[in-house]
């Protein structure tokens, strides 16, 4: 494969869709072809678990059931959007990933870490992002800017705050693939944060071309 | 947990459907509390994850995404139904369960069988049945039973021969938890042999109470 693998993970209402947005519009001023995307929910399977997922008629959740969801969504999302993009040297733009699976999942507390990501490395063929760009925001603030709270999101601060110390501790133990920014600077310059670092990526690729 | 979980496993159209009636209501009359149950589908995540694995509008599955979904329901299963009977002492029935999932998902020859294992028995937290029912059947005679054909059973025939042996050999690993019958017996002779041997289980039952 030899396009690029560009994800957002922050918890909600840290701006993610803002700067994928920003960020695809951008790169195909370059001229690259993008394809945006998210987790979960972004095959026709895909929606129909995002669907089991926040209904509150699906009440409460098995944990194991709910984490395999999860991995289910994850295995067609890169199975059909994902790696195939990727093939014909796009660059993918993922709104989600591996990371908020694990933040999410062991924020509750019930199941073991490693395990879920054991499940959800075995559910993406072990396919890893080439950079991840992590929104950091304290959950009370970001909590502020949604008004409409789902399933998830009216989970409690605590849990919130577990997520939130995940996310910087899976960032912090690979840091070369990792892009961690505080998410309240302005837009503009986050964005232009972010677009650095992505054009440094692409030339690494371009220098990489054949090498692998 | 001293309740028994006991199991139905074969192919489509080998009678199982119809030897979990007839175990059920003979336990019924000897006083036990009895909970039939099935997979996949049996609860309401459950019912949500089948009609997206049965649909023909969800087009190829990625095989992990569809082997996740198959482990999704049972982690449900097992936490919502076939552990809380078994709390309170009741026999569980089950038509189909982790012989079923490692059957299929192995028959389609892209899957680790041992990597659908661990997915199936981290889903279900290792729980094993006590007794599992194994019907066997060759597929020729089993498809020309069945005249309404979802997803599933319009796979090729080579597909069906490879689901028969690999449940031949899960029963043949584990000889003491199996009991492997022809399906083209009568069904009354099933019937007899089926309650003969779950008496049994159920009389080690008793006398291991208190023993674990």
């Amino acid at each position: 494969m030899t396009g690029a693998f560009i994800v957002f993970e922050g918890g909600d209402g840290v701006g993610k869709s803002t700067q994928v947005r920003l960020l695809v519009d951008w790169l195909r001023a370059q001229g690259r072809e993008v394809v945006p995307t998210f987790e979960p929910g972004a095959t026709v399977v895909g929606a129909a678990i995002r669907s089991i997922l926040l209904s509150k008629e699906s009440g409460e959740f098995s944990p194991r059931a709910e984490a395999l969801l999860y991995a289910a969504d994850k295995a067609s999302h890169v199975a059909e959007v994902v790696r195939p993009a990727m093939s014909r040297d796009a660059v993918v733009v993922c709104d989600r990933y591996l990371d908020s699976m694990i933040a999410y999942q062991g924020a509750g507390r019930v199941l073991e870490i490693a395990e879920v990501e054991a499940i959800a490395n075995w559910a993406t063929g072990a396919l890893l992002p080439g950079l991840t760009i992590l929104l950091d925001l304290d959950p009370a603030e970001a909590m502020a800017a949604i008004t409409d709270k789902d399933r998830l999101e009216s989970a409690g601060a605590d849990f919130h705050l577990r997520v939130r110390q995940h996310f910087l501790e899976l960032a912090a133990r690979d840091p070369q693939r990792y892009l961690v920014l505080p998410a309240r600077l302005p837009i503009t310059e986050l964005a232009a944060t972010i677009q650095r670092r992505v054009a440094a990526l692409l030339a690494g690729e371009q220098q990489n071309v054949g090498g692998s």
